[in-house]
């Protein structure tokens, strides 16, 4: 077992906080799909318990968390209710939502990797996993509305690229032995700042090269 | 454990009847999305089991019991030929399908409730899976029909709340000690009659309130 | 434990090989799609490895192999990179492909059956993990892609059936003690050959017996 990154404490809040800001762009997306209030929570939860979820359940880390935790469970439905009676307010503060959001994917991607490594996982699995744990929610909560996954799409800012630099570091630090919560801190910064950055230059990833058709399929 | 709630035989036999209903409607959707009877099949088995799976893995029951149990996966196979040689006859009793789909619904959310609680889970953790295994084969199936899940619509009658309540009904029966067969029927029956009573006059839940838009998105 | 099929190096080089042909088979639905370089990795490992992660979480073979075995990750992302700059050749030469996702879906229905066997699975649902083991993959991928899953559809020539006869072949050598290298071969080259077969004739499944409309809703 790793060191603790942070305290306990510290640790959970910053977990809760992630949580409900993934909660919050999910509740988002279920509005903007006309779903109701109970459609409104299940996207919500999904989009916040997600990635934790697959990264439990591939480490054996079963029941996940996200279901022996009972504040990981109510977080969603609070940030679910306020976006239900509330929500032309939150879309108002969406910037601040996105901050929040390159946040908890910034803490998911380091405590994601730590956990994996933690159960046992190679440097390269642990670091597959952190990003699965950053960027997981999303994509089921895309599948869930029926939408291409936000994830995977051109023309969407960089939200990959920061997770995986921040998990890289993290292995890194394990494999040079340098992991303490000063490193994971620096980890978590980078990849929140990155993503930051690319939403403020709107950094794209290339498609493929020398595609034939010049016609967006999409 | 918790003592059986009904009689090992008539508990599987409920499961069975439960099993079946699921499957038809899920037989159903892949007949009016125009797939071969592999795809018939495929969303009846998925329709039928998913969401007992889902709460499987969740708490850790490997191998699932829709694997191990040659019953739970034969009788969805049966559904999908009995839709195959005769859905349009399947189709006009499309009322009947719905009141055995409501019972299996009232059906799911007390076994899985009950279930997840014989393995450890907590009280809200229980409800919420118990609420998953009677919606996830739904959404499973929605998801791989490339639909917007049923669950999910503003414009679908009730399905989430009827369960949500049998559930309810059970971890407060288990909080009180009073879990019985009584009990237990009672929860399943009163799901049941919700789920029917949303059917015939058309009980929905709310959208978010101050949706800016006035067009349906969907 | 069954004896081993082949000789390990064998099995892990036929694996690879399985692993890389559908990795480029999701990476070329990633360019149809114009993900970018990101959703072109992740297509391919989920059509990769999703096959085989659906079976080991339900066999409870945590972590994954996908996970542990770095040559099993790290394959579709050489797969996607081929893609990401050569995809109008790789294009060129589709037969080619097709050729060896047919012998990849030979393959995997046979290890996936016989590795579900070994871990205590009856025959019935080892086979049918077979089939999940060939066919999940592909339907990760469409799912992802928010397409209509090509298994399901009517429309494209037979793909599971070669799997199931694979899968079949197996647990009847299991049920007459006659499981070895030359019978499991015999299962991989029969489903092979069926897919070849298949594509080659453009066999198809039926759809539903009286299907009232007439017009194709897809």
């Amino acid at each position: 077992m790793l060191q603790q990154l942070f305290s306990p404490s510290v640790q959970h809040t910053l977990d809760l906080i992630g949580i409900f800001v993934f909660a919050i762009s999910g509740a988002l997306l279920a509005v903007r799909k006309n779903f109701d209030v109970f459609g409104i929570a299940v996207l919500a939860e999904v989009t916040a318990l997600g990635g934790g979820l697959f990264r439990d359940l591939m480490i054996g880390a079963v029941p996940p968390a996200a279901f022996t935790d009972l504040g990981y469970f109510s977080t969603p439905l609070l940030a679910a209710l306020l976006v239900f009676f509330l929500h032309p307010q939150v879309e108002r503060i969406q910037l601040g939502v996105n901050i929040f959001d390159a946040a908890g994917l910034g803490l998911f991607c380091v405590t994601g990797t730590t956990k994996a490594y933690d159960y046992g996982l190679n440097l390269t699995a642990s670091a597959a996993l952190g990003l699965a744990t950053a960027v997981g929610g999303g994509v089921l909560r895309d599948v869930l509305a029926n939408e291409t996954p936000s994830l995977l799409r051109w023309d969407r800012d960089l939200y990959a690229v920061p997770a995986i630099v921040g998990a890289a570091i993290v292995v890194l630090c394990i494999r040079y032995d340098a992991l303490n919560p000063y490193t994971s801190g620096f980890a978590v910064v980078t990849a929140f700042a990155l993503r930051l950055l690319a939403m403020k230059y709107h950094w794209r990833a290339p498609r493929a090269w020398n595609r034939r058709s010049t016609v967006s399929e999409e």
